[in-house]
């Protein structure tokens, strides 16, 4: 298909995915490390450049990530990839140090990643969620961070600052805007290189996305330092990214497959999938260098593995068998 | 939730429910008329208020919709409710002449419905899918589309002008926007008050949809006179609907739960979900007039009537047992 540009977007689009760690931690069918080295592989062939490949969280909470230590001593040496991994506190971190599978110094210096060059953190725009995730208010979360980041930092390893429950949670309905801003505030001062506004049960729509985006303008933030993460649960993913593209926004988190379901809701939807997004940004004429027809393939197969249909429409759209 | 809006979107937007014709049309599970006529009402108690209730097609051809006579002898009388019946030819025009189930002079005199207010020709931009669609090339078509037009008009009956495969098509790949553009004037020039821009195969990107409504724009079309349908084939329809609002187009076709599978691809979804569009209108604050519990809650009893999960994502997350 020819692609057809719109007025003020990104020529190229960074893609943050989250399909071997936000997508695999919510299904509840377990992936071996085998697999899941083979699927950050083929991940890697279709051309995805930064990948956040595990969770250093308790294996008691999430088994389905229970292998980090070993996948993180077998992460596939490719060219320009940055490989992520979540970091819920001091514990996960000492875990992921004594991996050894690092690329300290690798923010500097520019070689080439043989381990993990970023970690995320996970903290929340609503009080309700951060309690009943984290059993702690905001403010102890992001004190309970701090440490966390500086030994990071003093690492050579960046952070990116993730912030669920942004818009909406099962609890408290509307998030407030004000409230999403100060956790970023405090995120990006805390020493996070980036902030992804997540969407974590999916009930943003554009205008709320854009006002957010506003809101966090204003108080100096630049949309580099922003990353969006939509969840699809109500099929507003798409539509919420193309707003958030619009205002400048570069990065955009999304999950092969659209892997990862819902806990919040009965759906199994999740993530927006990475190929519908892909297709968007290929008809819009936006890089992002990733071969959709590979991806499609590695979703297809990484679907039979988990023994379900893809929820991606491209993904159930182009495979024949799938 | 909050509403938050979205500069230069309309204050409302008119929602053209296509479930009973595109999408039992496209469904292979047969639903009797009874249902048909419960669906219709319930589609009303929810508040959609323009329904295109069947098609007079050849029942040969598609024996879902055979029912069509009989359909529109007992469509529920409804307060405000405008009902649009697809007409492929004068044949079927005679049909549903001869069914009396219309409200000639509607338009003029503002009486409430007792039958059909609108009809609806199908013409198509690609010449590969009129050829294999209508067996005629799409001048033949527009040809044979005038007295039906023409008798209509003269009925006092208003006629919209369905142009399909506006982006693309199987066989062509692209569609030319000029093509489009060509036939859409044809259908203008003839006498239909509106067209509907239909991305038949759901391969429509926003770029694509701005680009096509600002080339009728150029040609004296004025967005009042455009409605958008699109199909969620590729995840894409949503974001290409609100692309479309931002233009000033008000009109937008949608399926009662996203019925209707898409022919030319392997792939459950259909058309644009109802529900899915209306989540995203109520969050901007855009008035459509329709309670969106009340409809999914008809989706999903229409859903287990053709014994298959609604492809719709708010369906599927509100609904506990759908």
């Amino acid at each position: 298909m020819k692609s057809y540009p719109l007025a003020c977007l990104p020529e190229r689009v960074e893609i943050y995915e989250v399909g071997p760690r936000d997508g695999l931690q919510n299904e509840p069918t377990r992936i071996d490390v085998d697999t899941k080295v083979e699927f950050i592989s083929r991940l890697g062939d279709a051309g995805l450049r930064t990948i956040e490949v595990t969770s250093f969280v308790s294996p008691r909470l999430i088994p389905q990530l229970g292998d980090a230590d070993e996948l993180l001593s077998r992460l596939p040496h490719i060219d320009g990839m940055r490989y992520a991994v979540l970091v819920p506190n001091e514990t996960g971190l000492d875990r992921l140090l004594s991996t050894g599978a690092l690329s300290t110094g690798a923010l500097s210096t520019g070689v080439l990643s043989t381990g993990a060059t970023d970690i995320a953190i996970f903290a929340s725009a609503s009080e309700t969620f951060s309690q009943r995730n984290l059993n702690k208010t905001i403010s102890e979360s992001l004190a309970m961070f701090q440490p966390v980041v500086d030994r990071a930092l003093a690492g050579g390893i960046s952070v990116r600052g993730y912030i669920s429950m942004c818009f909406g949670d099962p609890w408290e309905g509307t998030v407030q805007i004000e409230q999403a801003v100060d956790v970023a505030l405090q995120l990006l001062e805390m020493g996070c290189n980036k902030i992804s506004l997540g969407d974590t049960i999916g009930v943003a729509t554009p205008g709320h996305v854009s006002r957010l985006i506003a809101s966090l303008r204003d108080k100096g933030v630049q949309t580099a330092q922003m990353a969006v993460h939509f969840h699809d649960t109500y099929g507003q993913a798409l539509s919420n990214t193309l707003v958030a593209l619009s205002t400048g926004v570069v990065t955009v988190d999304s999950s092969a497959g659209g892997l990862g379901g819902c806990p919040y809701a009965k759906s199994a939807t999740g993530n927006l999938a990475t190929e519908d997004l892909i297709w968007m940004l290929n008809g819009l004429g936006v890089e992002t260098g990733v071969d959709i027809s590979s991806l499609v393939a590695t979703s297809c197969w990484m679907a039979k593995k988990l023994g379900r249909t893809s929820p991606s429409r491209v993904v159930q759209a182009l495979s024949a068998d799938c």
